[in-house]
């Protein structure tokens, strides 16, 4: 069965995000004062070929943490989204 | 009221998207032959300060057109996730 999965990857806290801090720095200058605390990270969509939900969901973190992410300073939350 | 938003920007249908492709044509030599379609963009997660949740949301879309994402190459998705 064919799945579509989403994966999050984000700085893991205390790790430093020079992206969302530009982006911040950048915000008042635009007229948005009220914004804060931003972080960026990626998200990959990809579709696998899986018996079940629950394979498909092991597969891409099994490809996370050997290859999409960097586990030491990185977070990566994998959705299943459907069938 | 303090909402955290976060909003997936993604290349749109048709739009090249190389990160991806360097990461589908990476995954066969790692043994994950049952993947495809591999499409990567970013992830911004931001609090904001707002009214109401709507208004947090429109708030962020306005950010995304003017700032966050280029719309002609790039869909924008918001999603005000808590207070």
């Amino acid at each position: 069965m064919h799945f579509e999965v989403k994966v999050e990857v984000s700085p893991r806290e205390g790790i430093a995000n020079p992206e969302g801090s530009t982006i911040e720095r950048a915000l008042p200058a635009l007229g948005f004062v009220t914004a804060g605390n931003v972080r960026v990270g990626k998200v990959i969509r990809l579709q696998v070929e899986a018996d079940s939900s629950d394979d498909a969901k092991s597969l891409v973190e099994d490809m996370c943490s050997r290859f999409l992410s960097n586990p030491v300073i990185e977070d990566s939350l994998v959705e299943v989204l459907e069938e």
